[in-house]
């Protein structure tokens, strides 16, 4: 019998000062008025119902009475947001049936695959908070195995459906995404204002950082608000052409904010979860055009072309199934683009780009020119193969800087200090030679050590790229810290091995399909 | 850069009153003097160290300075049992790397299979808590798409060595163990006591109830202590030449324990790991002749004779490798064992058998008596074919009753009284006819929701087995409880449900192949 036992009398909720982040927690006494603890032994999970309202929570007890005491249930910081009722509240409080849709997960487990029907409701369960960390990871890991073709697309639907849906009042929207793992690499803070310059409709939302130094939103933080809910978003869309938020707040595809806190811990990733997380994020943000980019290179995440084909591929085809126009653009991942890496170094080369300052980085102006090219040829009224110059013409011409000043005018003032850490220290090449190659993966690691992304100030300033000639003792590039133990963390680190590649032979070609 | 911090002074230990059940629980402030919460944006476990001692925790964080203060740390009951360092002792926090055998869990996940050498890191670090809940599920899932020979054996070996691994001065330890799923079907009581009073070693460790009304352990708790460590184990045995202990605290395949906690909820069956499971703790117990009861029926766990046959083939496979004799014998599973259903109603069934009462049940007395049969026949003295009538003989004479009370005397005093619930009502038949099936399952459910094995004196008495002849009105069992809201809520299922099914057709034979 696992019917709610209604007989019994409601605890009252009590609020308890712990984040225990995705996972609901329910605390109950060991001498609990309405529930002996003894009757949960094989329960791990909990119902707390008042009315049709239900909240599924992980169960701790205890023998602190004044942290909870035998009336009571207390909840966890994100339960009691989740729950959202007030302290006080009668509730009742069962132990939890598994949500019905695990039964799908089982099946799932043992070989068979899921009807679209399955898989939304699981979907379902997943973005109300209803799988417990195991059952998300028994879902991940079974779909890990085998996803069919039907299945990523019910998948992709799904988390489409279960969070925001954004709509435009035109058919061109377009949107731009990086499969990520190169330092640096801000385009997308160019990119945007060049085509919102143009005219085409760009309603960017970007992520904070998870394992790199930085995100896009980090780094746009250091120069305006980025987290505005989706009223405030369409606002500035309306307004601008474009935006640069924060994905946080606008609540698009909140199945996968919660699929990807378990992928990261688990290192998960599949070509179909990725291809699920982004295309479920772009279908529900409104997006009608979507340029993808690949960087390839030994230490990118595609690592050759093949690999690319395939995940290319797999984009095209749910693209076309959901009325998204999916282009791949492959592009050199060997090195960082630009120099900065880092929230605040980041933002310094964006800015000397938009503002064509003498110093800026070619090779973050190039990118972001041919990325921008490639979504203004969207434009029908443009001449086809006319996009490079016209993106060229906007960054030049001063009107990207200026559609980047309105944009962050819109979205409000930034809440952060732009400052670079005080602790500062280069770190110096140990022999003669040619810079044959930077591992991306050490470098990403380096600027985390130092402190990048939360010290917004921290990261890795870059002075020497693939190709560069270097004398022993010359510098490579600049730690900067902000705390004095993450300082000397970094530094050290970074001199016991620099991610540089310094011989004598020419750097090889990347392997690029386009 | 993982590497611990060890710049940032130490944190305190302080003990907070939460039972976490299987998961290490660490709480930090917000304001951490030693740590950044931020820091552990992407890291949801934290690796407590004192000189070499290390465990790891998953992290909550907390605002509140009268819960946990900026200079200490927190630790949940489990883990500070585990951690097993005074409250105030200095430790470093760091976010924690995933232990290194999660390699082979994603490489698992991938297809591969994996090395005994890799088997037994996993095992090393699930037993020592090194795995969140999410990795334990990672693993089993992965596991559960297919499990070759060779893994499942390093499985075996590597579970049963990681705990007490117990040895014995006598070359034949009988063993024997039920799959489950039969409500009442307390034969281990009543085989034990024959087995030991013929002479052979039968040092029996059993399970409380995990889904079950009652466990051997939740019964023979009512008769004797069941909690006995190693030690006082073993002197039983050596008193007794036998013993039905709890295995909790003899921490036979801890592992094991830890892999069922994650099972249960996910509701993760295979056959694979039901043979990791019962094997290596048989194999830590120092079994060397096993003897595997397979009830047989459509609402047992094993339903047909193929299941039966693969399941008994895997049993032996693994069993001849680590030099245990296993025979299997299927038995008819199609309703309950003994009338009794719940610890009291059964120890008072399991006493009647033992003493000969004139009411004793027949069925449970029969099976008893060739379960034991089995077991005898492993004494080289016994001539072949007379196991059956020596253990009747044990039985009929008392033997077995004496030997039981010298258990129940060495073990030591139960902790529990043995009262039937106060709560009593009969369900009626609803119409004429014969008893044509019991469903084990909703007996089971019925059980558990009128209290058992939590209330000891509640559960269902059973007055029709399969083949009675009932009448309209009639009672079919009854149900006991202590608590008036289980009592109601019981009844009212087992009136809206009795899991007896009731017609005119002659009932069917259960396909047994032994």
């Amino acid at each position: 019998m696992n019917a709610p036992d209604l007989t019994r009398p409601p605890l009252t909720i009590r609020r308890i000062s712990l984040d225990t982040g995705r996972e609901n927690v329910a605390v109950i006494s060991r001498r609990s008025r309405a529930l002996r603890p003894e009757v949960f032994r094989g329960f791990s999970r909990v119902e707390l119902r008042i009315n049709s309202k239900v909240l599924l929570a992980t169960l701790m007890i205890t023998d602190d009475d004044a942290m909870i005491g035998p009336d009571e249930v207390g909840l966890s910081e994100p339960a009691f947001r989740r729950f959202n009722e007030p302290v006080g509240s009668a509730v009742s409080v069962t132990p939890a049936r598994s949500p019905a849709s695990l039964d799908a997960v089982r099946a799932k487990i043992q070989g068979h695959t899921l009807s679209a029907a399955e898989i939304t409701a699981i979907v379902d369960d997943l973005a109300h908070f209803r799988y417990s960390d195991m059952e998300i990871a028994a879902f991940l890991i079974s779909a890990a195995r085998f996803t069919t073709t039907d299945e990523l697309l019910a998948l992709v639907g799904a988390m489409a459906s279960v969070g925001t849906k954004l709509t435009w009042d035109t058919p061109i929207v377009v949107d731009k995404h990086c499969i990520g793992g190169i330092p640096g690499n801000r385009t997308t803070m160019i990119v945007v204002p060049i085509v919102a310059a143009h005219g085409l409709m760009i309603p960017k939302t970007s992520s904070r950082a998870i394992t790199s130094p930085a995100g896009t939103a980090d780094t746009m933080e250091l120069l305006a608000r980025v987290d505005l809910d989706v009223e405030q978003m369409k606002q500035v869309v309306h307004a601008c052409g474009g935006c640069l938020v924060w994905g946080g707040h606008v609540n698009l595809s909140p199945a996968d904010d919660i699929l990807i806190s378990v992928e990261r811990p688990l290192s998960l990733d599949t070509p179909e979860q990725m291809v699920a997380s982004i295309m479920s994020k772009k279908l529900a943000a409104g997006s009608t055009r979507l340029l993808i980019d690949f960087p390839v290179g030994p230490s990118a995440k595609v690592t050759n072309a093949n690999e690319a084909m395939r995940l290319r591929k797999l984009f095209e085809f749910v693209g076309d199934h959901f009325g998204i126009s999916v282009e791949v653009v492959t592009t050199d991942g060997r090195q960082p683009i630009g120099r900065g890496i880092g929230p605040v170094l980041e933002a310094r080369d964006v800015m000397a780009v938009l503002g064509n300052e003498p110093g800026a980085p070619a090779d973050l102006r190039e990118k972001s020119l041919r990325l921008a090219a490639h979504l203004l040829e969207y434009d029908p009224k443009l001449r086809g193969g006319t996009g490079y110059a016209r993106a060229k013409e906007l960054l030049d011409s001063g009107a990207a800087l200026k559609k980047m000043q309105q944009i962050i005018d819109a979205q409000g003032p930034s809440p952060c200090p732009a400052e670079l850490g005080s602790y500062a220290a280069d770190v110096l090449a140990a022999a003669d030679g040619v810079v044959n190659g930077i591992d991306c993966l050490r470098i990403n690691r380096l600027a985390r050590s130092a402190g990048a992304p939360v010290a917004k100030g921290a990261g890795i300033d870059l002075f020497k790229k693939i190709g560069d000639r270097v004398e022993k003792g010359e510098p490579l590039y600049r730690v900067y810290a902000s705390d004095r133990s993450e300082f000397d963390l970094a530094l050290a680190a970074a001199q016991a091995e620099s991610g540089f590649a310094i011989n004598h032979h020419t750097p090889a070609d990347v392997d690029l399909v386009s």
